[in-house]
């Protein structure tokens, strides 16, 4: 139990954790900051707080915790402001999905006495705002901690109990390893599902109302993560290119392989891949991080637009 | 209600329609038919049908209507096995996830007096063989039917029937027009995902480990593609190659722009991208094809081994 959480930006993860902060009693008070006034007023009326502000400055004072929970984009300007009203002995963190670009960007403004130990919950839904948070978010997910190796053990023990009173598990991480893991299992899946939904939205051949009616082939899937919020994703890519690029590269490089199977008709190849890639599927139901159930426990049969 | 309707084939597709004519009275005889004895045993043990059999011809003697429920690429072979078999008056159907190569190969061999009314039931789980059927697994999903216009319309209107019977929604479509909308809603979605798939199994400076312990932030969607049935996936990229390979063109040509955009750090054209694909998630679920619940529903907090 701490006596004061900051949360700077309330959307899906910053109201997670907020709930689920809240529901096991992590801090005596929990303050809220927002640029937009819309966001703080429902944050507000979600009763997500104790205290609520436009003054991220305001926020942190006093705060033991304070987590970043906006677009990474916005760090550099928030660090800027919040940098002396943090009180010493105080744990900055964050949520975001980049964790290099982090370092360089806030690392720098972080005041003397102040722990820098930046995190990356890896949950999420396709959903955003401050409504689209839930307390059982982080249940069974893991979060990775990047702090550089001059942090006091004692505050990198503190944000570990932290997320994991949560209900996550923590791992830590070397921040450039952490941006190649997530490269691969998060960043470009993204940026296939964004640009397949895209080419098939320019389709003169194919109208988009098939498109929609005839999605349920394996379409629909990547629409789910297509429908992930722009602004936060937008700055994932512009912070982590490297990467992403690398991984892409790699990614592109396989395409072509598959891309000259199909053209050649190299049946024994493709059943080779498609066999070796259910293994993965397997290992992933059986490490707890997916449902077993078939279409991932979709409802069949009844109407799916009210089971929201 | 027919007299009989013999399944050739008896997978996820074959046996969802199986459970489904039964509980409706669709058939007063389902017999079905199986290469494999051990897939003939699990049906017959499952009781999905009333007659069980290793030979094809024998299973459709006297069946009004006959479907093949196998990988596109055996139809060559079955048509001819078949051919002699099939009553005068009878339907010859399929459930094939390609069309034009189907009407191809078993058109010319279809004997006269048999209605020959190819279809493709939109729907499925990435399970397959005789246990992984529902007979839910059809409720509010599309059934594609591209007879040829010489066919009979009474004939084609029997098909419409029973596949609304199973609970589908119909749609007649030429079949090269068919094959150019699977491409893009169903098989390069499929192609991509087993790609990404076999990329991320490949690298070195990511281990499999944390490719599956960190992939709830995208990858594990990608999973659930490239767990389907490998052979029945194989037919389709060795069968629809050219609307395949015009559909994965475009797509190349939109990643390289994306590409592009990442690489000079071009943040607009990231977050209209990103925006613009946010609707039509929004579209699929108006449609009824998706649920809205977020993570399609995925079960949150709860051991997700244990939902299946």
């Amino acid at each position: 139990m701490i006596e004061k959480l900051a949360l700077i930006g309330i959307g899906l993860i910053g109201s997670s954790i907020a709930l689920r902060a809240r529901e096991r009693g992590l801090a005596k008070t929990i303050a809220i900051a927002t640029r937009r006034p819309e966001t703080l007023a429902e944050a507000q009326a979600l009763g997500l707080g104790d205290q609520y502000t436009l003054d991220a400055a305001e926020a942190v004072r006093d705060a033991d915790i304070v987590i970043l929970c906006t677009p990474v984009g916005s760090y550099g300007s928030i660090a800027k402001e919040i940098a002396g009203a943090l009180k010493p002995g105080a744990i900055l963190s964050d949520v975001g999905s980049v964790k290099a670009h982090v370092h360089k960007v806030v690392g720098p403004l972080v005041p003397k006495g102040v722990h820098f130990i930046p995190g990356h919950p890896m949950a999420g839904t396709e959903h955003s705002g401050p409504s689209a948070g839930f307390a059982e978010l982080f249940d069974n997910r893991w979060c990775i901690l990047t702090p550089e190796p001059d942090q006091p053990l004692e505050a990198v023990e503190t944000m570990k109990a932290f997320w994991r009173a949560l209900g996550s598990d923590v791992e830590l991480m070397d921040a450039d390893h952490h941006d190649l893991v997530v490269a691969i299992t998060s960043h470009v899946p993204h940026l296939i599902a964004y640009n397949i939904v895209g080419t098939a939205d320019d389709l003169e051949s194919v109208t988009k109302s098939e498109v929609i009616k005839f999605s349920a082939g394996g379409f629909r899937d990547f629409t789910r993560i297509a429908a992930s919020d722009p602004v936060m994703w937008r700055d994932v890519f512009l912070t982590n290119r490297s990467a992403v690029l690398e991984m892409l590269g790699r990614f592109l490089e396989d395409l072509s392989t598959l891309q000259r199977a199909v053209r050649v008709g190299d049946g024994p190849a493709l059943e080779s891949l498609f066999t070796r890639t259910r293994a993965i599927r397997r290992s992933i139901i059986e490490a707890g991080q997916e449902t077993a159930a078939p279409d991932f426990g979709r409802p069949h049969g009844a109407d799916t637009k009210t089971e929201a």
